[in-house]
């Protein structure tokens, strides 16, 4: 019988997913019946932008964290995919650094060229999977949200490619309860407009945070001040920008920081972060991560070590991000077609853990992460068929890039970079990323 | 052996629930064991307030719709327990229209003397329930949010106490993709004084589209425009408040209504109710009715006709309140202690639904809706123990209320009544409504 295969999420990780295994069936293997849950009512995961929060038309919480605006915040060199790049998408080369739509319309492209669409239930959250260690299949508990009708199907191996990018860290401060503005954190901010001509504090002092205090700086807001816990992040800002120790308390409007300074602002963004968040699966199938590079419990960073039946898409944090998941389905996809064996010894794979996260707490640097999760893409894509790319090009492109943010915070993405799936370079963008106020796909491909 | 029963949800539904147990106990009876499983850390209900919004700490869709400065919206005297008076809680009698905090102490009161907390295992939402039709036993899975550990337990009946004014109903209305301002439901509504200065537009016409409208004038807003589906609300609004048909399109700041009519606008608040939602629960146990007073599927309002082991308390939509779910519960309770018997037949528990539908829809004002629901209320506690009280008494409070709404839209809670369970008058509010902007429950106190 057809071996069959649940893949939960449609987003760029789940995507891979189907098209490794399209990709295997052109090529004459025969492949086990693939069914793909998704929740949201389109693939693209959180490229699939929504003005909605909180909670969605169905009661569901709201996936998408992406906002208005946001254009990509590493150069498209460092992510292409090896067997469909950028200028057999667009027809041409285009610049370093897309808004979400372009990138969502070029991740579409290749699932449309493949034609697997069909593979995919959408508005169909999965509830529920258990494992029965008798027959070796798992159940999965799934809802049509449109007929409002929940059911179980049998599969031997379920795919995990959810995210871990939609479930806010939201830790409260002092005062949260009786702040006479609005508290957000970054999984809600969908509009930089809102806060023109306002002073907004950030708390954080990572991507979300440097990303949307310089939409909310592009867009008109009157300050930002961006309180850090650990260290400041240290750009050389625009003149209404500050960096501050962390936040103690709120009273009224004022916010006062660890240094006993004060500010009065109108707004508070959490970018607090986000927690791998996997209220569908019971203990003993529920990976239990923290945010890094080596995650906890996967072997290869893909094969659950306890339950090797079992796989995970996408869980590392990410330097490397669409590449990086091809590697991986590539990988879990030959693992299941019998092409790759495991060890059979759960010890083993633990052991290949162990070994991934002393590796990457020997790094010091960012460069060393890069270098690093360059370094499993590598190591993965040996395995597989997948099309062999410059992967050291690819970093060497986040390696520029580091650098020019260093050197002008707002300007970095007028940058551009050599793509080293076609060899060819970017052109550059034909307006200023600070005075391009018009994030649409039509405007971006005028180059 | 005991039976066990299992309560989901810790709000004022749920701990009627626990109390009406309790009381039994008290009286001398043999009393199952209670388990109430809750996924917040504290109990109340939609009445335990929360600055979040969207997804709490955990991970979990917040339960709260409150926000701060809510006060009651109908009088207290048509929600006042039988068994435990405001004079009792309070040690006086209190003014008509106490805000959140003071309904929350009092709800609080009532429990913490039963002395039920233990009964409850608190951030622990209950992730599914299902069915045994062999064993006639229901198998509940719950997640201890702290340990991050699902179990299964077994129970002879299920209470589904979880509310349904939690699960926001969103539509989407043309250009809220691009709207350059904030768009929420008013499940997310937190704080008036975010929108002090602002040009503020909702949609609905029901209680939260006055109350929030009523806050926000309070609290200083530029103006209120409100867009009606089916008929404005008609009350005597202030100046710089309007109502207008509905909404068809947004662009820029621009609302576009259906008379052609236009507004700037600075967010727009959806006030368009809310949906019964019960993610935890398979096709069989789940309850699928509109909000009405007539629920679908629930013999005498309570007993899930198709399978009888299972209850839901508070799902209708409310006039009556606390009362009601006390009549409720006692009711629950007493079916469960085999003191009342169910009919044997599915027809027969389905053919009370039928009734009640017909005899609602058969109404035709307010007045008949709160006459209607008051018979329902007197038709439960003349089946068991609950205190009998002059329930057409409290229905006069509301007929009374809506007197006041209509002649003094800002001012009708500055209006008393008469307790029907201790017979005394409330005072007056020391503060007029529109004046008294600390909403604390040391202030409401001292009169
Ligand atoms: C604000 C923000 C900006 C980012 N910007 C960039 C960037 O510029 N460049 C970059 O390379 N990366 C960026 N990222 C990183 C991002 O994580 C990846 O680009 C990519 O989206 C991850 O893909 P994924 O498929 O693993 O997860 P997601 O994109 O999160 O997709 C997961 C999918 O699973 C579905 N799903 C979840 N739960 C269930 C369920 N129970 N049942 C069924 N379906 C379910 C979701 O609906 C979703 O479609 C950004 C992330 C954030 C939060
Ligand atoms: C904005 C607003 C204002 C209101 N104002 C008034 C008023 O002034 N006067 C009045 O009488 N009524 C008012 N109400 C009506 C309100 O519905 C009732 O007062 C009351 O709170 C209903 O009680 P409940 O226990 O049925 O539901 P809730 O109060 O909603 O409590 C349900 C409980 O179940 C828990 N729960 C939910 N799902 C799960 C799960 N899966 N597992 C475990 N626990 C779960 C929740 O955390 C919550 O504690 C208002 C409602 C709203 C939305
Ligand atoms: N335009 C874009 O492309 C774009 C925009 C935004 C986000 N993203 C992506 O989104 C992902 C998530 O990024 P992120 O910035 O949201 O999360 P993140 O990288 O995990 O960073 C979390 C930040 O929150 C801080 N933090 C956590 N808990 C805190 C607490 N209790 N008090 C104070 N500070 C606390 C951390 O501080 P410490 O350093 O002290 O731990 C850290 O600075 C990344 O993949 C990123 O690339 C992309
Ligand atoms: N201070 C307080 O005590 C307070 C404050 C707020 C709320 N509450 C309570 O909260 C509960 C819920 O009240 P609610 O007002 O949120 O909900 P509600 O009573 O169910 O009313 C929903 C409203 O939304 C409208 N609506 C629904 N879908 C729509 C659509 N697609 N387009 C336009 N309009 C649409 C409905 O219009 P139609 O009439 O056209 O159907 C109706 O006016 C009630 O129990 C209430 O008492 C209490």
């Amino acid at each position: 019988m057809t071996k069959r295969i649940a893949v939960i999420g449609a987003g760029p990780s789940g995507l891979a997913q189907l098209r490794a295994f399209q990709s295997a069936a052109q090529m004459g293997a025969e492949i086990p019946e693939i069914v793909c849950f998704e929740k949201q009512d389109n693939w693209g995961g959180l490229w699939n932008y929504t003005w909605r929060t909180g909670l969605d038309e169905f009661g569901e919480p709201v996936h998408g964290s992406m906002y208005r605006y946001l254009w990509s915040n590493g150069p498209k060199e460092a992510l292409e995919f090896a067997d469909y790049s950028f200028e057999e998408h667009f027809g041409k080369q285009i610049a370093s650094y897309p808004p979400r739509a372009v990138l969502f319309d070029y991740i579409q492209g290749r699932v449309q060229k493949a034609d697997v669409r069909d593979w995919i239930r959408f508005r169909t959250p999965v509830r529920d999977v258990s494992y029965d260690a008798v027959t070796g299949l798992f159940t999965v508990t799934a809802h049509d949200l449109v007929g409002d009708h929940a059911y179980e199907e049998v599969f031997d191996h379920v795919i995990v490619a959810s995210g871990h990018f939609s479930t806010p860290n939201v830790p409260e401060f002092n005062g949260f309860d009786r702040f006479n503005g609005r508290v957000l954190h970054a999984h809600d901010f969908r509009d930089a407009r809102e806060f023109a001509g306002k002073d907004i504090l950030l708390v954080g002092t990572s991507y979300s945070a440097e990303d949307i205090g310089s939409q909310c700086w592009k867009y008109g807001c009157r300050s930002v001040t961006v309180s850090h816990r650990t260290a400041p992040m240290g750009y050389d800002w625009p003149d209404n920008w500050q960096e501050v120790p962390l936040l103690q308390k709120i009273e009224g409007n004022t916010a006062t920081f660890k240094d006993g300074t004060t500010k009065d602002v109108d707004a508070v963004i959490l970018c607090t972060g986000y927690r791998h968040h996997f209220a569908f699966l019971p203990d003993d199938l529920r990976l239990q991560t923290a945010n890094r590079l080596a995650t906890a419990d996967l072997y290869k960073g893909v094969v659950l070590t306890h339950n090797p039946a079992m796989f995970y898409l996408g869980m590392q944090d990410q330097w490397f991000t669409f590449n990086m998941f091809d590697a991986q389905a590539w990988y879990v996809r030959d693992v299941i077609l019998g092409r790759i064996a495991l060890p059979n010894d759960p010890a083993a794979m633990q052991a290949d853990v162990t070994e991934r996260v002393a590796r990457e707490d020997a790094g010091q640097s960012d460069h060393d992460a890069i270098c690093y999760q360059g370094d499993y893409i590598k190591e993965l894509i040996s395995e597989t068929d997948y099309p062999s790319f410059d992967v050291d090009g690819a970093s060497d492109a986040f390696f520029q890039w580091k650098k020019h943010k260093k050197a002008d915070i707002m300007g970095f993405r007028d940058n551009s970079y050599r793509s080293v799936i076609t060899g060819s370079m970017a052109p550059a963008h034909h307006t200023p990323w600070k005075d391009a106020l018009d994030d649409s796909l039509e405007s971006y491909l005028q180059n």
